[in-house]
């Protein structure tokens, strides 16, 4: 098995991909390809192993060697029409050419998108690819998707969304029926706006029959407590879901660590505690919860977190061998080629 | 002073109205109407109070009777129009007629939101009204407007909830020149759905002119860490923002305490620094932060949370009298006819 790894994408690389990838190593079985600048990669294994090349340290770290990187300023189609020999680009390239089983990258959002549509290809029968991302929950974890790649979305892709995203779940976390939630704001069947309105009409329609077990709208605020693991939602609506959340377990942790900072007597009050502070931290963190995969197409795509550090991209590339072996993306192009012909049976029968 | 309480409208009422009207009365110099079931809440007071009338507590606590009750279930528009008895009807007529000064209400959003248009009306120049919301931020505040009221929203309405709640902040809290922040899914003016490319490009041109300080999109990720006060979205965006959010903090506070009350060892680790834990769970409760009022409409309405306790009652009511001391409506009906005004004589000028 082989894990391609943009190691030029995200706030910390080189450094961090670098890091994270000598960190995963010896717990994994594949291989890793960094693919980036050689030259820039190798001085910094001087820098912090002391090693003339990356292979000293495994067998299994190789480099692929490239010029370009796509930058975050870059605008997505054009970088990936024209930068060819971006680390981002000849990732995806080497993916679909079965150089590789999976591809990570922490960089540009965008590019990351357009390439996965445009380089590896959609999955027939899937309207919008989009990412599923892993969030924490009360003793279990929440799937939401679309975490931002579609902005606007039709009824239709929220379906798919649930679909895959169910697929997702009972193949690689083995939940048998995962309960899918439609992400609103209140929980009648009239509420919300016109997307919501006629999603959950679609949902409550045609969930039974594509296996999808729908159980209403959820409200975020009682999204984390266990009662569901799939929240379905468009991209926009997703990525605000998704970057409060954020926000508020950034605001949570600053002040819980200067909480008990305030004071000598609780700061040493806090000292015998702190294990099961740390394990709370560690429980509302959403980086130990790893990268999004990008699911509709036709390869694994994993999409870290843009200001990955070196531990989040050891868990990135942990994940993503998981990913592989499950066989995730199989399962799901299988999944729907199956439906895609019992409908163009439907509809022969239908027109005979 | 006279505050106007829908003593039947929430989870927790009457008993939590009552409850935190009569925690409330002595720290605050206002009357508090009870609005609601004289009989049913002079029950409630010998059962939690021995006294046989709410007035023996204080003779600012007063009763004023209603047989009906605005339900959850209830469609709002008919519930305005048919339930001419129900106490939140009666309040706000109460308040209409200057029988009051604020009124207070937990009950069926839809319903008060419904009331407060038809029944006390909006300020000349809104178009919509809009509920703001104060959410903790890192040693700060944050108001979030609109947290629900209109789903569905154009760029001018956002304008002018930049306008009211920056009003709001320099009227109540003090704070100089509010920064504003558009809630987005990236900084850069060119991101986001049609309504905030659009309401990103209104504000950019209109709020100098409007006294409005625009810093720009403002992603969640960001938002609680004191770098920006007043964030305006449409309601749909900002109630699943809100309820991302509260969701998150239930959360927190369950994980918290379970993980220190895990093994015996950090139970007793935990409680020297109980003060400092607790001082951290009041900081990311929304619940600290009260009611949200209503801008836009001629006079003072507050929603309380619907799962108000008698704490948040307690809280809601004090924060009500302020809202009225600094005279948060009148200073914003004050401007808006100023900038009609302004408006009205450019227009002549430029037809002239």
């Amino acid at each position: 098995m082989v894990i391609l790894l943009d190691a030029m994408g995200g706030d910390n690389a080189p450094d961090a991909t670098i890091k994270g990838a000598v960190k995963a190593i010896n717990q994994i079985e594949s291989e890793v390809v960094l693919i980036g600048n050689e030259e820039i990669i190798n001085q910094k294994v001087k820098e912090f192993y002391g090693k003339n090349a990356i292979s000293e340290i495994s067998p299994r770290l190789k480099i692929h060697h490239t010029l370009e990187t796509i930058e975050m300023e870059d605008i997505p189609t054009q970088a990936i029409k024209h930068k060819k020999d971006s680390s981002m680009v000849v990732g995806f390239n080497m993916l679909k050419e079965g150089k590789g089983d999976v591809f990570i990258s922490a960089g540009n959002s965008g590019a990351l998108l357009t390439g996965a549509t445009l380089l590896v290809g959609r999955i027939k029968g899937v309207d919008r690819p989009a990412l599923a991302g892993i969030l924490p929950a009360y003793k279990s974890r929440l799937v939401l998707m679309d975490c931002g790649a579609n902005t606007n979305c039709k009824p239709i892709n929220l379906l798919q969304f649930a679909q895959m995203s169910s697929i997702y779940l009972q193949t690689t976390l083995g939940v048998k029926s995962p309960r899918v939630g439609l992400l609103n704001i209140g929980t009648e069947e009239t509420k919300g706006n016109e997307l919501t309105k006629e999603s959950y009409q679609l949902l409550k329609e045609k969930s039974k029959e594509l296996g999808v077990n729908f159980i209403g709208n959820v409200e975020g605020r009682e999204a984390f407590l266990g009662g569901v693991d799939i929240i379905v939602t468009d991209g926009f609506t997703g990525n605000i879901f998704l970057k409060a959340v954020e926000g508020l377990g950034k605001f949570v942790k600053r002040t819980l660590s200067e909480s008990l900072k305030k004071n000598l007597l609780s700061k040493l009050a806090a000292v015998p505690s702190l294990p099961a502070i740390n394990r709370f931290a560690k429980t509302v963190d959403y980086k130990e919860y790893g990268g999004a995969l990008f699911l509709g197409v036709k390869k694994p795509v994993v999409k870290a977190h843009g200001s990955s550090d070196e531990k989040l991209f050891e868990f990135t590339i942990k994940q993503a061998e998981q990913f592989v072996k499950n066989k995730a993306v199989e399962k799901l192009t299988e999944e729907f080629s199956k439906q895609r012909e019992q409908n163009i049976e439907e509809s022969e029968t239908t027109n005979s």
